[in-house]
This record gives structure tokens, sequence and C-alpha cells, in this order.
């Protein structure tokens, strides 16, 4: 695509040539030429044919510029049309294991060793690639991507546009059991389902867990990075971000819009409201509800506070000697 | 079932019509006609047909109860009379590979794309589902049941009514290297094996290494989550119970009875004695002892010392202020 | 092999009989007869047939002994002597599914189920377990071992006597959105790559992402631990170890040598240094420096701090009583 044309896109402003070929993104140190690049303050030098700049940027560069509000945004936006994901061809691979009582959609790519089970749907446009498998009664929307070993367990429901990565295993069994005294543990019914929303991304091998009773539901647009633990009858909203290895007990609930970092551990029925940021490693009670704002520490308080009493605990020493002093003083006073 | 043979089932005291038909369990806020909850506590209202309840329950309901010590107990075994596992048919997928030299029992599901290695034994009923793989000389018992894309590694041991859910590994080398100065790390040999005992279940993309030269262990009736990480010469005990994504490093022992929670860390050579309650995201260092009774933080302590020390935390400020004050006070008086 | 030639491989002064004949490796307490065990320090008894012992050892044996600088270095070396890694026979499972385009090197093991993309390179002497799937465009070395249903991504590149166990996916896209306001989130380009250099071994499940623009690298003779995860353009050096469950965001540099323990969190575009220990548990801040030396805690400081404030935490109780006995002292005073 030509510079003018990428401008138009992203509604930017362009600034040189406007015919100058695009043929790919690229990092704005290692741009060559025919790649656009972006710069969100200034650089030193690119061999980028094409720059995105925010909209007040002074610095004069040799190359078109296309200024916007946000540089990376458009570049995101000019990144998917120039490296669409890959599509496959509309084939069903022989060694793939189909019930005949699935419904299939039109357009599938349906890779070797894959498995659709008894009354299983898959949405039109929809890619299984090598190895991926779901259980029966399962619904797949359209344009979804299970990539390779991918499980989708029996009667779990999965929206449109969704990317299931390496490994991830959706609807498995909730950990949850019920002491019988010296004989051990009794398995608590986890015959509930799990509903993955429109837009969702989950990361590999990443585990999201059937409800024991009723559902636990992932909401459209959120994103989910690679480890993740999501347990059983987990209600997490719309666009919420999950860092990896996160984990997060059972009906906890993640309201939308909600970012949280990695290794995050949350207790049971907890409950996470609409604009709160929870800080890597952090561990939220059971049963605690965070509002919004940004939190830190385990447990969870707000990153203010735990800054406070962080410099706190490090002045200790200094503490102590005050004490110190001050005893010595008084002593030396009687 | 009818209520009163459920009633027997639970050795329960039923109280109202004993012909009521029941086919489901649900939760007692959802439960409709024909479905069977139970409640630990007074609540607002049911749609159940039947609601189990403890025996000192006072609370007036229209429709039948059974009244029981512990009626998540006998909930959880009325659902497994109404929900049993799914029990697959007794096939053989043509695709699967099945060693000329392993030693099949009867009745087994052995699905799509699963492998069996040499001179391997599976046990009668047990079920492989689609890609589940085991390599040579290894005991699966009876009754087991491998979820999708499980691997179960070379001259490992599997009891009966063992679990594995999808992604599991059992039996990868452990790791363990020794440095060879410049050279960079030398393997440590890791030709042990991994016994799991009866009853243990074993959640999504957990691992349980082999030993290094020795054996790891899973004990009978133990339950471990979705991620969790059990290394080389592990001794867990039975009937414990670990959480998602655990970590327990070389040779620890977990003695009977443990409750471990979420994101705890132990490290090599510690032992975790019965009777001993981990709180999530714990952490506990090499080679400790850990007795019975509550333990919280990093490194683990006793969670009322925990607490009492949290709350000094807390309180830094206004001892900062008091000395301060003391500051002036003395000065003051000079 | 006979006693003489170990300690010969080992370049050992061996005492006692040279022509034991010795099979099998095994620990001081299990070693029976043909075996040989290895003791760093003085021991109780052994039925080992041979022991490999630290150069001033001054504990009498009755079985021949090997005493060399590093016992366990040399029982490891002898250990790859004597059980050296399974040989499978060159096959290529008539199951697997080969593209036409791929290059496949001499003495392959292809099990069942596998998968080789367009345009991909296998080196000589490389096996791929069951279900082991690589993409298009892919290069792997010689002498690799993928084993069952490890999954490289298209456009990624393994150098040689590279380890992937069981789970490992690599080259899945890394986590990487941008806001677009009420529309939620626009993927970032996840186009690049990953490369891992010769002699690396990669733990079960764990995760290494793909570059967003460039590639994340894995240097030489490194080790990872299983359900690790290393996100997009990471760098890690040569020889660096990293225990089970540790995650590294994105684009932080591990540089050679370093060590990093179980469950450690890393901030993006953080660089730890040659020579720098991280504790188990730690969490390094995005864009901090962790320089040589022994690091622990949230967030990491060097150890001897740690201690120190932690020893000053643990000491709170009796400051609080020396302040309310000097404010007590003062009062009566006035």
């Amino acid at each position: 695509m030509q510079t003018q044309e990428l401008a138009t896109l992203v509604n930017g402003n362009l600034k040189g040539d406007g015919d100058i070929e695009i043929t790919k993104v690229a990092s704005i140190e290692k741009a060559q030429t025919g790649e656009i690049a972006f710069a969100e303050k200034e650089f030193q030098s690119t061999n980028a044919s094409c720059v995105i700049v925010p909209e007040n940027f002074y610095q004069t560069l040799v190359c078109p510029t296309i200024s916007v509000k946000n540089p990376k945004l458009a570049f995101a936006k000019i990144a998917q049309i120039l490296h669409p994901p890959k599509k496959r061809a509309s084939i069903i691979h022989p060694s793939a294991v189909i019930s005949e009582s699935a419904k299939l959609g039109k357009n599938l790519f349906i890779g070797a060793f894959c498995c659709v089970g008894d009354n299983s749907e898959i949405g039109d446009g929809s890619q299984f690639r090598a190895g991926a498998k779901i259980g029966d009664n399962v619904k797949i929307g359209k344009n979804c991507v299970l990539h390779p070993n991918v499980f989708v367990e029996d009667n779990c429901t999965i929206g449109d546009n969704v990317i299931l990565h390496s490994g991830v295993v959706i609807g498995a069994d909730g950990f949850g059991y019920v002491r019988d005294g010296a004989n051990g543990y009794l398995k608590f019914p986890q015959i509930g389902t799990v509903v993955i929303e429109n837009d969702v991304e989950i990361g590999a091998n990443s585990c999201i867990d059937r409800g024991a009773l009723g559902e636990t539901r992932i909401g459209e647009g959120t994103k989910i990075d690679n480890l993740v633990q999501i347990a059983h009858n987990v209600q997490v909203g719309k666009r919420v971000v999950i860092a990896a290895q996160t984990g997060i007990s059972g009906s906890t609930i993640l309201e939308d819009d909600c970012i949280i970092g990695g290794q995050v551990g949350m207790g049971d029925h907890a409950r996470v409201l609409t604009g709160a940021i929870i800080g890597s490693q952090a561990g939220i009670l059971p049963g605690k509800i965070v509002r919004a704002g940004v939190w830190w520490g385990t447990p969870v308080q707000p990153l203010d506070e735990y800054k406070r009493q962080n410099a706190m605990v490090k002045g200790l020493g200094r503490l102590k000697e005050e004490v110190k002093e001050l005893k010595k003083q008084l002593s030396e006073k009687k």
C-alpha cells in the first residue's frame, strides 16, 4: 500500500510523498526501505520509508510521516492490513476424526489429527490446526482459530473470532471436593460449562475450568496471556486483560475493563470492580472487594499505601537508631 | 431416583413426600422442578424439588427436605449417582498406535491418535481420550481416565481410578544439572520414575517430574489442581490437596492430609507435616520443617504471627509519630 | 564398564580393584552390586560396588573409590555413558504428516501423529516423538529431541542438541494489545520469531513467545524448567538457569550465567546482569537493573539487606515496647 492510502486508513495527516510503497511494519531501529515504523517520542535515526508520529511531533525527518493522536494504535491498524493472520485453505484433512452428527460451517480449515465430537457445531471460517480437539455438544463460532493441541471439553460454547493458543484447555473439571473423614475426598460435581464470548484471545497452556454447577464465563474482547488459571464459576467481564501465570479462584468476579498483572493470585468469591488495576504478584484474599485504582502487594493495598508502607519499612533502621538515641538521652538526664 | 431412595442413600432424615422424582443436582438458586439442591444455612427461596439441609435446620420449606450432618457431602454423593462420569464405549479407535507387546485389559476405551508403548499395561475399564499417549513399560491401573493429550513417560506407574486431565505430563526429566566450569551445565541423570497411587486426580497442564535416581510419588487419594509443578523425588502423601500453580522443589516431602493453597512455592528438601495448611502464595524455604497448623507468607510463619506482624507494619506510621513526639518533648525539656 | 575405565574417563584417582564391572549409577543409599554412587561427605554405609569421592575424603570404604575434585560432576559424566538417552530407530511413522517441501536430515525418528510444515528443515539425528508438531519455515538442528505434543510455530529456529519436553510451546503470539477506547483492545503485531541456540533444554509445558517485531532468543546451554513463561522479545543469555513457574515479561534481558529461582516474576525491559542469582518468588520491577550477587524478595533487594530488613520487621514488637517505655518514663519525669 502507498503512504497516502495508509494515512487515510488511520485518519492521519501525511507529510511528504504519498506514493511510497509500504509492504511491512517494523520497529524504528530495524525498519528498512519499504517499511513503516512508529515513534512516540524523539529518536536518533531510522531507515524506515515512513514513520507514524504523534500530532505535535517536532523532529524533522527525511522520510514521509503520518501524524495521528495515537501512533501505536495506528501502527497496529496498519499491521493488521499489511500482515493479515495466515489464511489457511478450506480443507478438512483426511486424518481428522469428525462425528457424523457434527454441524460444520463453510470455509473451514481442519488440520491433521483434529477431533470433533458428537453434535458439535463449528461456525464459518474457523480454523482447527493440527491436533486441536473438541468434545461433544461444543459450539465454536465463526472465524475462530484453535491452535495445535487445544482441547475444548464437552458442552462448552466459544463465540466468534476467538483465538485459543496451543495447549489451551477449556472446560476441564474444576477443583472441588468434599472431605469425607478418613475416606479422604469425594468429588463435588463439576458438571457446569464454560462460555467464551466473542473476540477473546487466550494464551498458550492456559486453563479455563468448567463451572461446578453453573458456568465459567469470559467476556467479550477479554485477552488472557499464557499459563493462566481460571477456576470454576469465575466470571470475567468484557475487555479485561490478564497477564501470564495469574490464577483466579472459584466464583471470583472481574468486572469489565480491569487490568490484571502477571502472577497475581485471587482467592475465591472476590470481586474486582471496573477500573481496578492489579500489580503483578499481588494477592487478593477470598471475598475481598477491590475498587477502581491501582493495587499492589499481598494482601493488596492501594499502590500509594503500599509505597508509603514500603518506605516506612525501609526506614526502620533509622527509627530504631532514633529510639536508641532517645533512650540514651533520657538515661543521661536521670 | 425418588426422594426416599436418595435419603436412604445418604443416611438422611426425609421430611415430606418420598416419591418425588429427582433427576439432577443444581444450586439452590438455579434448581428447578425435578432437581435437588443443598443448603448449609438459611436461604431466600428455591424452586428445587428437594433440599438437603443440616440436621438442626429450622427454616420451613414447601418441598421435601433430607437432613444430614454434612449436606455438601450428601449432595456430592447424590451427584455421583445422578451424574455418573461419562462412560465411553469399549472400543479401540483404528488410528491408535499400540505396541504389539502392550497388555491391554478389558473394556478399554482408546480414542483417536492415542499411543501405547512397548510392554505397557492398561487395567480393565480405563479410558484414553483422543491424543493421550503413554511410553514404554508404563503401568496404568483399572478405571483410569487419561484426558486428551495427556502424556505419561516410560517406566511410570499409575494406580487405579486415577484421573489425569488434559495436557498433564507425568515423568518428564527432572531439572538437575551440574556446572562444569566454562562448559556450562551437564545433565545430572534423571533416570528414576513416577508412582501415582490409587484415586489421585491431577489437573490440566500440571507436571510431575520423574525422580533423578529414585522415584517421585503421589499418595493415594491426593488431589492436585491445574498448572502445578512437582519436581523430581518429591514425596506427596495420601489425601493431600494442592491448589493451582503451586510448585514443589526436589525431594520435598508432604505428609498425609496436608492442604496446600494456590501459587505456593516450596524449596527443596523441605518437609510439611500432617495437618499443616499452607496459605496461597506462601513460600517455604529449602530444608524447612512445617508443623501442623495454618501457615502464611514468605517465608512461612504461623498465621497468627503473620497477622500480628502485618498489623505491626501497618501501625508503623503511628509509631514513627510517637517517636517524633518523644523527641520533641525531650528537646523541650532541655 | 570397569572401575579403571571409569576412573580414567573422569580423570580420577582409583583406589582398589580396577576390574569391577559397573553397569548403573545409583544413590549412595540405594546402590547395589554393579552400581556406582557418589558422596560429597561422610556417609553411613553403602552396597555400591564403587563410590566417587572428593579428593580429600578420609572415610575408609570396603569398595573401590574414585577420587575427583567434583564427585557430582564425575557422577553425571559416568551416568551419561552408562545411561545414554534412548536412541530411537531411524523411522518415519506412516501416520506423520510431512510437507513435501520439508527438508529432512538423516537418521531421523519421526513418531506417530507428528506434523512438519512447508519448507521446514530438520537436522540429522533429531527425534520427533508422538504428536510433536512444527509449523512452516521452521529450522530444527541436529540431534534435537521434541518430546510428545511439543509445538514449534512458523519461522522459529532451533539449534543443535536442543531438548523440548512434552507440551512445550515455542513461538506462540506474544501478549501485546493497544487500547482503542470503547472498542477494546487491538492486537499489536506479533510477527517476530524465536531463536533457540544449541544445547538448550526446556521443561514440560513451558512457553516461549515469538517476538512482536524482532526476536525472542534463548542463549546456548541455557536450561529452563517446567511451566516457565518467556514473553516476546526477551533475550536470555548463555548458560542461564531458570527454575519452574518463573515468568519473564517482554523485552527483558538476562545476561550470561544468571541463575533464576522458581516462581520469580520479572517486569518488562528489566536487565539481569551476569552473575546475578535471583531467589525464588522474587519480583523484579519493570526497567530494573539487577547486578551480580544474590537477590531476594519483592521488589528484589540484595539478600543481606532483605535479611536485615526481615529481622527488623520481626523485631517491631520489641521496638514498640521500647517506645511505650520511653513515653512512660518521660511522663513520669514531668
